[in-house]
């Protein structure tokens, strides 16, 4: 019997037409971060288990977090975020490092989900914090990157939305305005939290029992004004006056002065992580199709300290690799992304070693050169060569060797030239907006 | 009690100063392999543990394997490398890929060994291999690569020796120069393969268990002939006629004519996988304080076709990360790599608002800027940005914002200039060799 060729439930091969497109996602996002000067860092993909059980919240630890004993008796963690590591990894070196610290990653996660569009059970994203900086200009950073982020992929504003809420707020809103005990509010934010997902029925059933009988018509009333009134500046008076209101009002024009105006309040939106403790934010899909939270990130002050250091003010996000390709589908933003080998070497008859040593010439110039080595027929390599979706072909034959004149057929334009070996490289360079100083580096 | 600050035992958090080089060998890597045409891919991290029993070699998979049971009773591996993942992907899509497929990926692996200097229990490696050429032109290709990827390190020929060997030559060494059995044979290579690591009485010894009393001293001297000739052209008259001598005649000769020199024949050069089918190489670092095997691959014909597909051809090899390193650091090859970020922004009075403006300016010239959005005192910005490691510090208060002029400190000369936006654009991408048609990629 022979072993399955499929992969392990819930995730994804990428052959190289998929990598390309992932690794398109993956530079523009390293380009744009490093743009504002985040540096790029790394833990290791397992933790402790306990790292996560601190704060991570409960139904990521307990349902969806692969966790094993390894052959050390150590209760281990396939990390299921960034947050705990990098706040980890900051604590050991609190006093080496300089704030802000701007530090970023591209990682693979794993989390055990029911397998859905835009899931899946390996997952990778862009992990991007600031450390150390306890004001509203942080928080706008890290709003404004996210923001700079769609950008770089072509969006318009008016494909995404970025709601923002403060996690002070939800807690003044359950505790003083609706009067929850803490129980209850703990409650009444998963409920917030599912909004989207369920009818309203069943959100409005939920919520009379979270309330009790009593005191649910009056809660009601209060969640429906609430979430009517949808503005920072239409808060009813008993939370309009507090401190994290004011805050969000700076934040609001630091960001608009940044440039992005897709920015709204939501009351609603809570986020699922415990360890937030300020601003939180997510960037949500406009499309129809797809109307969804993408990504999102904020506020978390108390991490640092868990592991013994002082507290460390901190704010970041996350977007992932899976939400942002069906967003950048949905939306037809992705570019055709060819193959990364610039030329497919045709070799005729006899000429192996010649076009070796043409090819090694080529690479010496930069161009990135696939020899066929087969040995088979012409049509055969030709067919080849397209499957594999390389811009160009180069016929190499003992005759063109003697000659150093070579065609080079530009596969989409199906145009052939005869060239000299420096007409090749301006040619296929040119093709990819390279030049000379480029290649140096 | 507060939490541990501390990676997981055998593993190691990369700071930004050292995931800078990490990535400077990534991008090494990257260059080289891409340069051969070779594609990225990506398999998941985890696979049915099944996949490795097969052929993977038993010390890997019961002793060094992380295993466990998912949250749906399947047994599964985070991979200890990469050949049976890749091996399944193609053949899943045996007839859609165009051969030669030339594929690679630089992936995290695990393996539970005991923590070393060089080895990691988390570790990267480069993974390239060819499918579909079953000639020696696929086996000098993947060699002249491993070569090329130590030349772009600027490793001279002196600094490391490539030895090969033909695991068919292996097993009729065994079988009909030494006259063992198979139980026999695989002891012997277990044996050849710790030769380097143990003393010279013990390989003795054991190889007189493994022999037998009566049949040990005449397989000694054998064993003593053998590797006292170590050279293809000086086996004895029972090998020296093989087919798999032949091809490795054929290959060195092409691996001389791609210009790699440093390559020895080495008969005692086993390679610990079992899925190995013809020609396996290692690359051996000679550096006196860490002599040993850096990388290694091979010729694996058979392991596709365990996925229910037709046999495909294959070679490849995988050089990882630590070894790298410490190669590179004991030859002292390793560049000084400093910060990405280009200019760290010492913002200077109320000038928070203007400075965010010309850090956007200067991000849309492709100039990476981190601004100091902390509003504290000019000493401090300044030391942070001396540990940041960033090259420029640019000096930003209302008035050099009115007159449009600013310093610019370069911090490795320690020379400050008054210079205009245009000219500081100037001054930054000339130091990172930049140019304006490069950022447009």
């Amino acid at each position: 019997m022979s072993l399955s060729s499929q992969p392990y439930k819930g995730t994804r091969d990428y052959y190289p037409e998929d990598k390309r497109i992932m690794n398109y996602v993956f530079h523009t996002w390293r380009t744009v971060v490093e743009g504002f000067g985040y540096e790029d860092y790394l833990p290791p993909l397992l933790e402790p288990l306990e790292l996560y059980a601190a704060k991570t919240g409960q139904e990521i630890v307990n349902e969806q977090t692969y966790t094993f004993t390894d052959r050390g008796e150590r209760t281990v963690a396939i990390r299921p975020e960034m947050t705990p590591s990098v706040s980890r990894m900051v604590a050991a070196r609190q006093q080496e490092i300089g704030y802000p610290a701007r530090w970023y990653n591209i990682a693979n996660y794993m989390r055990y989900e029911r397998p859905q569009r835009g899931r899946e059970r390996e997952f990778w994203q862009l992990n991007a914090d600031v450390f150390g900086v306890a004001g509203p200009e942080a928080d706008a950073e890290i709003i404004l990157l996210a923001h700079e982020i769609m950008k770089a992929f072509k969006a318009t504003e008016k494909m995404y939305t970025i709601r923002i809420n403060h996690r002070e707020l939800i807690n003044a809103m359950m505790r003083d305005y609706l009067g929850l005990s803490t129980v209850q509010a703990e409650l009444m934010i998963k409920l917030f939290d599912k909004k989207g997902k369920i009818p309203h029925e069943t959100f409005r059933d939920t919520a009379v029992e979270i309330f009790g009988q009593d005191a649910a018509p009056e809660g009601l009333r209060k969640i429906a004004k609430l979430i009517s009134a949808n503005s920072i500046d239409a808060l009813p008076a008993e939370l309009a006056d507090l401190k994290p209101v004011q805050e969000l009002q700076q934040l609001f024009k630091m960001i608009h002065s940044g440039g992005a105006r897709n920015i709204v309040f939501d009351i609603s939106l809570m986020r699922g992580f415990d360890y937030y403790t300020g601003m939180v934010f997510e960037v949500f899909d406009n499309h129809p199709d797809n109307n969804r939270a993408m990504f999102g990130g904020g506020r978390y002050d108390g991490l640092v300290s868990l592991f013994g250091g002082e507290s460390v003010p901190t704010v970041g996000f996350a977007p992932g690799y899976t939400t942002m390709e069906v967003f950048l589908r949905s939306h037809d933003l992705l570019p055709e992304v060819s193959s990364t080998t610039d030329v497919y070497m045709i070799v005729l008859g006899e000429a192996g070693t010649g076009a070796s040593k043409l090819a090694r010439r080529l690479r010496s110039e930069g161009i990135k050169v696939a020899v066929d080595i087969t040995g088979r027929k012409l049509d055969k390599q030709i067919k080849a060569a397209v499957k594999m979706h390389i811009p160009y072909m180069l016929f190499v034959g003992e005759k063109e060797i003697a000659n150093e004149v070579y065609r080079l057929k530009d596969v989409k334009k199906q145009r052939e030239q005869e060239l000299s070996f420096e007409r090749i490289v301006t040619s296929v360079n040119d093709y990819r907006g390279r030049n000379k100083d480029e290649l140096d580096i």
